[in-house]
């Protein structure tokens, strides 16, 4: 891949704004000569951090911004008063072509609103999903939606497979990964409407996917499936709940180690064991979630992650930026709309031949 | 509490089947002398099981059942067939008014529909839910619904909220049990309109429970409310999904303290503090969910667990089975309704008034 990249950065975004950001460019710059950046905030800061990087400086252009999105604005407002804004500027960035992705670790609501507004939707599909990875017993896995909408009908969901197809391929260099619906059973009869008929479209031969079937809440983490599809509502609430449950179970065991001589010792004896596991359950590694199904790549940080986190954001966007998206998803994409409409024509027969 | 309670047995349910039962009605018989047994099974198996126990066999009746719910028989046809089952019997001994509550390790499915079919649903009850316990930071916590049903509208919701209220009082001991709904943000406008109208009926200061609001699935494991209701699906899968992750944590844990001879070593002189994080998050520790809403204690055991599992599903029995669930609900029952009819007039006016 000798191709040069531009990625274009909200320069403001996050807990703890333009320093971490740069210093997030400075640590993939080091690994990748061939991205370039264009960083769009306050000149005023963002100069003096960028001039003190080694490997960034030479390849960023710092787009003056005055404002920046408030964090706790609401979605709505922030698009109101967007332009003129650091968000608001790099996602305009791949609007122009000038970027292949954008990269904010910024307020989530105003980023999909706005981002939404400006680029709109692709064609062929119907909402947009936010997709990231899991990190499961076999590697990683990708999850969407996470909370772009609170619901998805089952021609949504089949969109969402193609899509989250897209990501594992591009992002974690899956040849063929497997496709699982989220239900509470793996049965065929269990769930409801909306996910018997997604399961109906998604098994249909003429869809050139490798659907697996439905899978439970405790498939997720021991990788039973690559690509996860779930609406957001409960793709919200699933992540949140392993978030919180892993959290917790770290918590207890730093407790318990320190609540004992011999759990300190043994503890620091283990050490480098320790350290494995804390690397791979570490969230910063999984940071960087992709708003599909518009047009252009919108990447996601979370707004509390460091430089190494955010390195990794800007990682999944080169990744995504560079996988032509939009051609890769097109066959399956026109695949799926043959089959809903043979599949809606097959019903509306069935239903007149009942009557 | 010196008042003899009956609890039922279906002996015959379980992957270890009446071995496993037996064993656990041994655990506990021996912590509580004021607990009796009525054990439905094939008592050509069950007898010599019981003749061998030290202090379940002076308390325990056997009542012959020749036939039993296969864990695989499809919920229709288990309720069809049921009559004769140690399954059927043990609930109806619970209709009967010879038990305060049953305990089964059967095929849920069939145990929820038997079950249903036999003690009928409470008056002011919809819908019953499946209620069990969730470790926390701050000790446990009450989720419901865990799958009884997959749909669950606002008022059902707020039913939950009452039911799940007793169970933190009877199971876990708690005073004022604070209530919370599991959504994706804790904003007051996140989520869907049932959530919404729920917040609204359980917020309402004629309903005397201890309502704190939305909250998110990271914050179930830190111990967010003592009670977290939801509708069955999302129940599920967050159950499910958080047991994944854990699972995956203590595989991980495992595996790299095996991996070299500072992780072994470590392992080694630090394990009664692991000793004491995996007794911490145990699901033996948490096994027994309540169905809640029948005429009646229905406890379901996991199907895989072992006599110490067994024996905390039976604790859940006799705490629930001495609570007077049906006296205890009815009080915030009766204020549900006036609040939900209150609600109904306002809004029909309101609409009203809009013509």
């Amino acid at each position: 891949m000798t191709e040069i990249q531009v990625i274009s950065i909200d320069g403001m975004g996050g807990d703890d704004g333009a320093q971490m950001v740069v210093a997030g460019i400075e640590r993939y710059a080091k690994t990748d000569p061939n991205t370039r950046f264009l960083v769009f905030g306050d000149e005023v800061v963002l100069k003096p951090l960028l001039a003190a990087t080694e490997h960034a400086k030479a390849r960023t252009e710092i787009r003056h911004a005055a404002k920046s999105v408030a964090m706790d604005a609401k979605p709505a407002q922030a698009v109101r008063q967007g332009k003129g804004t650091s968000m608001w500027g790099a996602i305009e960035a791949v609007k122009k072509g000038e970027a292949s992705a954008v990269v904010s670790a910024g307020n989530t609501g105003a980023l999909m609103a706005m981002a939404k507004l400006i680029l709109r939707t692709m064609e062929g599909i119907h909402r947009p999903a936010l997709c990231a990875s899991w990190p499961t017993a076999k590697g990683m896995s990708a999850v969407l939606d996470l909370g772009a909408d609170i619901t998805a009908d089952a021609e949504q969901l089949a969109e969402f497979a193609i899509m989250g197809e897209a990501f594992a391929k591009a992002v974690h260099h899956k040849e063929n990964p497997s496709i699982g619906l989220l239900n509470i059973g793996s049965e065929d009869m269990k769930g409801n409407d909306t996910l018997r008929y997604a399961a109906s479209l998604l098994s249909n031969d003429d869809l050139t996917i490798n659907y697996t079937g439905f899978l439970e809440g405790n498939d997720i983490s021991f990788g039973g499936a690559d690509v996860i599809v779930t609406d957001g509502f409960t793709g919200n609430v699933a992540l949140k709940t392993a978030e919180g449950a892993a959290g917790l179970i770290a918590q207890l065991l730093k407790t318990y180690l320190k609540g004992s001589v011999f759990g300190m010792l043994g503890g620091m004896i283990a050490t480098p064991a320790l350290k494995r596991l804390k690397d791979r359950i570490d969230p910063r590694r999984v940071n960087g979630a992709v708003f599909l199904g518009l047009k252009g790549i919108v990447v996601k940080s979370h707004g509390g992650t460091d430089p190494y986190g955010y390195e990794q954001a800007i990682r999944v966007a080169v990744d995504m930026g560079s996988c032509h998206f939009a051609e890769f998803i097109e066959p399956s994409l026109a695949q799926l709309k043959l089959v809903v409409e043979a599949t809606e024509k097959k019903n509306l027969s069935a239903t007149e031949a009942a009557e």
